[in-house]
């Protein structure tokens, strides 16, 4: 690099971003600098104000920075049902689908013990606390259908059987919309194994 | 979006970037809150330090904090060559190549009538007027090879011309390590016309 050094250094922070190369900073910095000094001034605000105040929901775990998140503090929520999800990007999905009215926990990962993400990363043992709290009626699984997902959802599987609390899997199978040609052979194997009896 | 107001605000802030959409916002925008809190700040600090400070080089128009850039200023460049380029990011390429001694003029920009840049725009009474003090001996035109490049290069060349300075453009051609039959026509057609024979 050789710029002057305040844009060196903006170039250089810009690559903190996934996906993020010196091409791409180069040339997020020069249509900021040129074209768009507003836009980098709002980042700016944006960013430290976030990286201030964003913390926890106390009770669900997901970013926000309030003490409670907005679904949590809902009262009109079903308090009976959990859904279990890995990030807040998977909350804003359901939410978007409309359709569910319970309460959710974001683990904020999945188990990884070669990462070192033991249960207490994920905040198993608030998830516990909280079933046990509102003595919830189902717990709904919705951890990504990978291999670390998977195995999350059963570990939680394990510990909420030894509670007495019932647990379910969300459905995997092919996606509307999608073309059984083009659909993956484990997720075709799941759609069959999961069928239904049409009424 | 319906995360806490603090999270879509820095998601839509982080929109401003060139290339980035609502799902890479929202991967940075965790990815920042989860993993580097740290990074996220100094992001801040930097953009906002740029956007403040950065201005034009007086002599050559390039993006610097400074009166002049650091080129300019060194008084050991050959003063009496001049190469314009339309990016700063340019002038890096050019410096890295370690060949060339002479100084720089950045358009930040190209000839471009459609979207109202016309040569006050990309500062060609500057280039005059420096091209001037300095009474240069060659002007080296390494504007891009596109058509906005051209039609800029050919502008800046009459313009010279009439001042009676000597013009050149840099080579066109096949690159170093590039395997002909991968070589777009217009290049190969380019290089066989600036074809020199061997001494």
């Amino acid at each position: 690099m050789s710029y002057s050094p305040l844009i060196d250094d903006l170039i250089d922070a810009l690559r903190c971003l996934p996906g993020v190369g010196v091409k791409s900073a180069q040339r997020m910095t020069f249509q900021l600098l040129e074209r768009n000094r507003p836009g980098a001034a709002r980042l700016a605000t944006a960013l430290s104000k976030a990286a201030e105040h964003v913390g926890h929901c106390t009770s669900c775990r997901t970013l926000t920075e309030n003490e409670q998140c907005f679904i949590c503090a809902d009262k009109r929520r079903d308090q009976q049902t959990i859904c279990v999800v890995e990030s807040p990007a998977d909350v804003v999905a359901f939410e978007q689908s409309g359709d569910y009215k319970g309460l959710y926990f974001v683990l904020m990962g999945h188990l990884s013990p070669i990462d070192g993400i033991g249960p207490a990363e994920i905040g198993i043992d608030r998830l516990l606390q909280r079933s046990a709290e509102l003595s919830i009626s189902e717990l709904i699984l919705a951890t990504n259908p990978t291999v670390e997902g998977e195995a999350t959802a059963y570990y939680i599987t394990e510990q909420m059987r030894s509670r007495g609390i019932a647990v379910s899997r969300i459905a995997h199978g092919v996606p509307l919309g999608g073309e059984l040609e083009y659909v993956d052979s484990g997720t075709l194997a799941h759609a069959l194994k999961g069928r239904r009896p049409i009424d």
